[in-house]
């Protein structure tokens, strides 16, 4: 499960950060990659990267912004240029349809996969049986979303001395006990899972948090999270001007971080009137009130281990 | 009046040719800059030269395929967000309006500019004291246009020598004889400008033809041109591929500029399949017929002499 940043910039993009989207890989979990955002170029940033579009499975929204959605045309259309099949499904706020279809239509573009496109407005969004998907509108003027990923718990290690001691010798019988919670041997016996096995391996929870002013009211949606995914569009000094824009600073964003002891933290949605020499300034502004945190870069990449 | 290429790829960008746009530099002639077809991610070829998004003063859509409209909201957003007030007018089949206008609608974008869309079907699209533009459809199954842009003659230079002869001196006079057909000097001559000027200077002829498969019938349209900007998605051997796709080979866009006698072909729009070491082979192809050619590189930039 790792994070790949693919635009950590703000509003246009510049030379040194593309505007946003992130990519989630669950390679190991399903084989596939979803994405956060799809802001124009987004299909250039992943050519420099090892994701295949045709990977992608599905994409979330934050909101409607242009910097988060102009690159979703061009990367639909490429996923099935360059040989996607399977379905798509894109989860995004009220007019999100409205914009791909008429960007499809238009175009002449038709898909070689099927699409599905989900316009959502709060609460639960998806589940299947490894992760859900649930959603919090937050305070950017607009409609905008934060998303939060659940990654459901598995069964613990299976205690081998344990069955040994029993008499349970290994062999297939060792995976059905770990995947049923009433087994019967070959000779009989009535094997309960729970004697033979450790606590629960605890999923992993990844919040990425859509444009907004940093707010206590999302302090429970995060709570919990390995890794908080959040916007610092402005240094601290730029309070009013996030405020009046419905953008947050890096101290704002480390606050909540620091109320709702998330894991980790990262910064992203950098505003363009920051240079490279001045991430560490940044940086060293959202640290002072919670020290596990990271700015983001374009192609910035962070591996999130089960524990 | 420069050209420069922006993006030369076909159908989806690699990470040596980005998808369709060119830039016509009128710096010296009207301080602005007209653009051609706006793949995604112009935008971002633009931050690396030295083109002021807000020099933009026109847009020219050839067809409506997604590699040559998907940078168009980014672009017009970018532009406003950089300071650009004054009016940009864009061209387009029919079609461009509704993508715009829907794309700005649900990114809930406003501009700081006043944008005109003109949706054409064919002929003159504009005039005015410098240049005129007209359009002719082209083969590419959906409406696919080219455009041809005209710069208006000027006067010839004012023949000094002669007009010494005479006993005209030198002074705010010449520039009065220059502009008008006829002057009267301040000791009451009437001086007739045709005595007096050499022959009119011709203005420059650019043609920019859309995707399409290479005509003969496009040969009147085409000729005279001092440039004439091709594209040449297929090499020679492709030309079954050509017909199926509705596009050209560079030996059919080759005999095209022949037949017409125009000065100089550039070929663009090269498919995907071809890497860089493949771009001598298929000017050669060109050259073979028409040795007058280039092929067209990302940020390849042609400088376009008066006579
Ligand atoms: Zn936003
Ligand atoms: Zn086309």
């Amino acid at each position: 499960m790792e994070l790949v940043f693919l635009g950590t910039g703000s509003g246009v993009p510049s030379k040194e950060r593309n505007v946003s989207a992130i990519a989630l890989k669950l390679l190991q979990e399903q084989n596939s990659i979803w994405l956060f955002d799809c802001g124009e170029a987004t299909q250039h940033q992943i050519l420099r990267t090892s994701i295949k579009p045709r990977k992608i499975t599905k994409i979330f929204i934050t909101h409607m912004h242009g910097d988060h959605i102009f690159g979703l045309p061009g990367l639909l259309s490429s996923r099935s240029f360059q040989g996607g099949e399977g379905l798509l499904t894109i989860y995004g706020p009220e007019g999100i349809q409205d914009y791909i279809e008429t960007s499809l239509a238009v175009s002449g573009t038709t898909l070689a996969y099927p699409l599905s496109i989900v316009e959502f407005t709060e609460g639960a969004l998806f589940e299947d049986d490894q992760f859900s998907v649930s959603c919090k509108r937050l305070d950017h003027g607009i409609p905008s979303f934060g998303f939060r990923i659940t990654e459901k718990d598995k069964p613990g290690k299976l205690l081998v001395n344990k069955l040994n001691d029993a008499g349970i010798e290994p062999g297939p019988i060792y995976q059905q006990i770990k995947e049923n919670h009433v087994v019967r041997t070959d000779d009989g016996r009535i094997i309960h899972r729970e004697q033979f096995i450790g606590p629960d391996k605890q999923g992993r929870i990844i919040t990425i948090m859509g444009d907004t002013r940093a707010s206590d009211n999302d302090r429970s949606f995060v709570a919990g999270s390995d890794v908080l995914v959040h916007e610092a569009t402005f240094g601290q000094e730029k309070a009013n001007l996030a405020n009046a824009y419905f953008h947050s600073t890096t101290k704002q964003a480390a606050a909540l971080a620091n109320e709702a002891s998330v894991g980790k933290l990262i910064l992203t949605h950098i505003s363009s009137r920051y240079q490279q020499g001045d991430d560490q300034q940044l940086l060293d502004e959202a640290r002072d009130i919670f020290p596990n945190t990271e700015l983001a870069n374009d192609f910035y990449q962070v591996t999130i281990e089960s524990e």
